[in-house]
Parts: structure tokens; sequence; C-alpha cells
């Protein structure tokens, strides 16, 4: 298919390499800034715009991969005709595009996207949405040249599944933060806990979490509990975080 | 060895059959109660006992792996006389132990024990502490017996991998639990969040979590934050512990 990449962002940059690689042709990249734009068309070959006006109508789809915020001010700033427009925002009902596009739909690769790590596209769930069958199909093609698990999902469902991922991503990931810190003040190295992060994250392949809880707040050993509060003296935020997070173990098992 | 196993919880199991496996005899195991205690000894082929005063003085080395608040009753309920003594608790000081018995030490395998799931002792790092180099020897034998990966704390450090792994094992299963919830109200499987868990948890592997955070809170994305508010608003703990959490990434990476 012939591509449109609307920004340039992590996102962006992954989605677009792996279409490439796959055999479809970016047409275009646009992005705000021309240091953005002319980079990611660099590695996609392709040419790019920084005017939203300015692109072109010969692509059979345009994905939308800008900040959640971002996405009705590209909408707004195009005429887009019977294009196919989609976004690849989990948190963004589709209907956003509704006033705007005539043919458009959802393209969410469910994965977390940092600079660091190159994903791997196969592994990488995609969800998709679209106004029409004939939509929902072309998503579906598109998505089958790089993914081996395609689901379709409507916007209140994907939106659930977001919020879902924030807590398992995003604010997992944060503990995982909390801890490198605990262990660096006592001049301790991350190493120690990797262990432990991959077993507790194995372990839910083939057990409810629920089902695995363990530590001192599902005991309700105060003694524990009191003494690392204790430990966490000089830190009154993780405080707040450990008396909160042990306080919803001892309430969700009590049921 | 000759080994006497003091309780017969998930670790003192766990811990029983491997160094039973691994050649070593286990000579006695006691319990509170003789139906634990007689399981245990069933399948350790070892005699029980639910008295501490008829705990046996012929063993090398006698494994405490009660609960934390058990371990002082455990101790004052016999005398130990010159027997080597280990407790396997994470956050209680070795030197608990002191008044008890003469040798002494700490034998804490740091991994998460569940009755559902069988550990690979092979690769669960064992770190141990002892109140002489020469017992420090022997309970390095016995873990190598069991452990490619020991390594020696004291006591301050071992607590704080403990309260460490409390955020990234207990409170991380716990946002896996409260994940699952979610999508369960939606009617939504499980399976959905499990390749984005694996890969947030592989993602330490080789890169800090703190330089891998992503989400609407890094970004101060305040209407996506907002909205997700908006979805919990049947959950009064989840909203209090997503807004605490959310502050908390906030001024993490303001810094």
């Amino acid at each position: 298919m012939r591509i449109c990449m609307i920004g340039a962002g992590n996102l962006a940059t992954q989605l677009g390499m792996v279409l490439k690689e796959k055999g479809h042709q970016i047409v275009q990249v646009w992005s705000r800034t021309t240091e953005s734009a002319s980079a990611l068309a660099l590695k996609l070959d392709c040419q790019y715009t920084t005017a939203l006006t300015a692109i072109k109508s010969e692509s059979d789809i345009y994905i939308i991969a800008v900040s959640d915020n971002a996405i009705e001010t590209v909408l707004s700033g195009h005429h887009w005709g019977n294009s196919l427009v989609v976004h690849t925002a989990g948190s963004i009902p589709m209907n956003l595009l509704a006033p705007y596009c005539n043919n458009f739909g959802v393209f969410y690769p469910f994965q977390t996207f940092t600079i660091a790590k190159k994903v791997v596209f196969d592994q990488v769930p995609i969800y998709i949405e679209a106004n029409t069958p004939q939509n929902l199909e072309v998503l579906k093609d598109l998505a089958q040249s790089i993914s081996q698990d395609i689901k379709t999902f409507d916007s209140s469902q994907r939106q659930q599944i977001h919020l879902a991922a924030v807590f398992v991503n995003n604010f997992v990931n944060h503990l995982y933060t909390i801890g490198e810190k605990l262990l660096s003040e006592k001049g301790l190295d991350f190493e120690i806990l990797k262990p432990l992060i991959l077993e507790t994250a194995a372990n839910v392949v083939d057990h409810s979490p629920e089902s695995s809880q363990t530590g001192p707040a599902i005991r309700n050993d105060r003694n524990v509990m009191d003494k690392h509060l204790v430990m966490l003296a000089n830190h009154p935020d993780l405080k707040k975080l450990y008396s909160l997070v042990s306080e919803e173990i001892i309430q969700t098992h009590k049921k």
C-alpha cells in the first residue's frame, strides 16, 4: 500500500520502518518541525512536509501517529475527502475522526514504544476498528502484513484496555524505577531485582495474578509493614504509596 | 548435610524438596500442626514433630522457614546449644538469633514462593549471612548445592532488597490484578495484557526503568489522565491510586 505517515515520534518511526521493510511504500511524512520530518523521511526514503495543507492525496492510507492532544489539530488542518485516515491512540474514540473524514478507523499497536528499544512488530498485537466493513478489511490487510496478532475492538473496549495498560505497563515500570532507586541508595545494583521482576511477570502467563499475591500485605503482617514504613521515613511520597497499595491488597483479598 | 526443617509452608516445602533432590538428608520436620508436619515429612521421607522441645540434635543445620512473626517463638522454644540455626526471612536481621544460638545465620532464597508454581531453584539467587566465617562457609556450601547465584549481604542490605522487592514483586503483582479486574469488567480476557506485561519486564534487562517510562503521566497529558479518572469513577480506591502514582511519575521525572 501507499502510506502517508503523519507524525515522526517513536511510534511513527518504528511503524514507518516496519511498514517499509514489509514492502509498503511510504509516500510522505508530515511532522511539525523540519528537523523531525526530514529525519524520518531520510529513514523511510520518502518526501516530507511540515504543512498540513501540503499533504499529498495519492496515499491509500493516512496514519496519524502524533500525541493524543495534537490529533484534532492535524485533522482540522487538511481536507481529507475520501482518504482513509486512522489514528493510533488507545485512549481516543474512533468517532473523533468522524467530523473530518468519510473513511476512517483506528490502528492501535498495543505495545510500549521507547526510543531505546526496537520493537519486534511480529509479536505486537494490533487492535483495529473502522467506520465501514470495507475499511476494516483494508486495516486488517495492513495489520496482517506486519503482525500475527490482530483483533477488532470497539472504542469503549480499546479505551478500557488502554486504561488497564497504564496500570500494568506505565505504573509497573514506575515501581521498577522505585526499586532501582531504593537499591542505589544503599549502593546495591539493580541487577539484583531482575530475576524477581522477570519471574513475577512470567508467573501471570499460567496463573491469575489475584491467586498469586504474596508479601506482607496479603498476610496482614503489620510488623513487616511498619518496619518498611520506618525504612521509608525519608521518602514521604513512597510511604504514602506503600500504605495505599498495601491497604488495597488487604481489601482486595478480604472480599 | 543433615538438615532439620522448621516450618512446613510454601518455602519450607520447596526448599526441603530441592535439598532432598540434591542429596541432603532431611532428618526431621517441625511444624505447629500435625497435619502440615506429617504432610511435609511424607514428601521428604523423614520424621516429624510438633513439639519444639522434641527437635533432635543430630542435624548439621536447622532451617527456620516459618512466618516472620513466628521466628522468635520457635527460637525461644528449644535449646539450640551449638547447632547452626538459620532463618530464611528477608526482612529480619540476623541478630534476632543471637540471644538464642551460638552459631547462626541467614539463608534467604530471593524469589517469590506460591503454592501454584514450582520454583526452579537453580536460578534462584540465595543471599547468605552468618555470625562467623566458618558458618558462612557452611551456608555457602549448602547454597551452592542448590543454586548458581549466591551472594553475601549484611542484614541492612538484605532488608533494603526485601523492601525493594515488595515494590517490584508484591505491588507489581497487585497492579496486574487490577489490570485483570478492569478487563473482566468489560468482558475482556486477561490474555490481552500478557504480551505487554512480559515486554515491560523484559525491557529492564537492558534498559533502566527510569529511562523507559512512557504513558500519559510522564507526558503530563492531563486530557488522558482526566479521562481515566472518569472511567474509574466507580472505583474510588483505584482513582486514588491512579492519581498518586501519576503524580509520583510526574515528580520523579521533573527532577
